[in-house]
């Protein structure tokens, strides 16, 4: 796995090679959940978890209604098995109002405390060490490398820079529409708790047309639910030198095991030539902070 | 006007300073047409017009229809007074069913031989020199440097490396719908003829946040619609330095002299304390390539 990954990005940046590629199309996409830390339970799940604690006075109906109901009795413990839309939605009525000023410190401040429930440290050490090492060669390398996540934008580019050294306007994801207001003299945003646009499936090609340009020519997406099989296809395109890589979570001791129930992405692997690679025989340690 | 642009990008670098703003929050947002280079015809409309009339044998209906009736018939002469919204609506017509691909492709052989009406030279040699030099000063001091045009973001993105040293990525600006779809076993995102959304005024600082997720300290616009004073307003906020600058166009020897009806940007300016720029008496030179 190491030597075709290390091979694949000689072979694009050898001046003169076949596959030579210049710096402005070396482009990389990376999913973020599941592909760059865990996804069990979800970080931003977490963070929305807290504030509806804190706001569930206010909203009787969320006893009632789903997922509300479900996230506030039951926790991480659902956290662990929502969907990516259904977690989404929690962070979007758990902090609609908040201007996005305020929201980017409320994520700063969750994140520089929150522990995960089982590894039992900060989040911020929780990125797969393989991962972070890959990024770091890459960036050495001429490319440029942006993240692509189901989950909410705002969150994740909060903490991008310093968990992998990806700048915040590198984040493609999932976002709720806001409204411009003058507050006390002065533009605010604030936002509003309509989901804007999930970041899954079929839209991450369309996002990253939207926000990057090219197509890349490296996208990295992991099993789960097969979100990320578009996103790959969409990097392999004829006579362009292209990567894709899936990882596999079967590391119930390290980390998680769970595969999909249909096998689409491991299925979409097979028929694509895709990188397949496996936490539990080809990662020596998961964590960064090992 | 030199002056008060140097000394704002010396105390936002200075360690230690008062005024000091660290790398990440250093983020430079640019308005395109007008600002950076002549927005009289609009470059896309031109590039939009070619294509129309290759395709207006298909289309009767534009023979009556606006836009497309009066840009067909009037061509630059038109695009000299459209409004931004009528011009990319120009764009999309002319370009739905087209992939990004082949549309990126159509961009570069455009600009590789289109000359400007009036001053009779690529389009590629009329960025202003004085912004030019700007851009590079504050890439030479850690900025992120964004455009945010009202123009179509494929096409813009596809130039902006070569003639402002941005990369596609950090172009902001106006696109049509997508549909991704499988053609020949691999998958291609095809333009459709709908208006995604048209970044300008108010929707400005939106598409900033959306793609940047950072306020700007340095926003740069032009007088014209009175389109870029969100843009800059929201530029500014309390206890951040911060500098807006909005460039006349009164110089009508070197390039255009038109103003705002109402006036709206001027005034924004001095109620808000704003960088008035005189492309007549500030500039020693327009373009680049004196």
């Amino acid at each position: 796995v190491r030597k075709r990954l290390l091979d694949f990005v000689t072979e694009v940046t050898t001046p003169g090679g076949s596959g030579y590629v210049t710096p402005s199309e070396r482009v990389a996409v990376f999913d973020d959940d599941g592909t760059l830390w865990p996804e069990k339970p979800r970080a931003q799940g977490m963070f929305a978890l807290r504030r509806l604690h804190s706001l569930a006075g206010n909203h009787p109906e969320w006893r009632t209604r789903m997922p509300y109901a479900a996230a506030l009795e039951l926790g991480s413990k659902y956290l662990q098995e929502a969907t990516d839309e259904e977690v989404f939605q929690l962070v979007a009525a758990a902090y609609a109002g908040r201007t996005q000023d305020a929201f980017r410190q409320d994520v700063r401040e969750f994140f520089a405390t929150a522990r995960h429930p089982r590894f039992d440290r900060p989040y911020t050490q929780l990125v797969y060490g393989p991962m972070r090492e890959l990024i770091s060669h890459l960036k050495a390398n001429g490319f440029r490398v942006f993240i692509s996540t189901t989950g909410s934008t705002d969150l994740v580019r909060v903490l991008a820079e310093d968990l992998y050294g990806i700048p915040a306007d590198d984040v493609l994801g999932s976002s709720v529409v806001s409204t411009l207001r003058e507050e006390d003299g002065r533009l605010v945003l604030r936002r509003l708790a309509t989901v804007h646009g999930l970041n899954d499936g079929a839209l991450k090609p369309l996002a990253i047309d939207l926000h990057v340009g090219r197509r890349p020519i490296l996208a990295v997406g992991n099993v789960n639910s097969g979100g990320d099989v578009h996103m790959l296809r969409y990097s392999q395109q004829p006579g362009v030198p292209s990567l894709q890589v899936l990882i596999r979570h079967d590391d119930f001791e390290r980390e998680y095991a769970y595969e999909e129930p249909d096998g689409a992405s491991v299925k979409a692997a097979n028929a694509n030539g895709w990188l397949l690679v496996s936490m539990r025989y080809d990662w020596l340690r998961i964590f960064g902070a090992e």
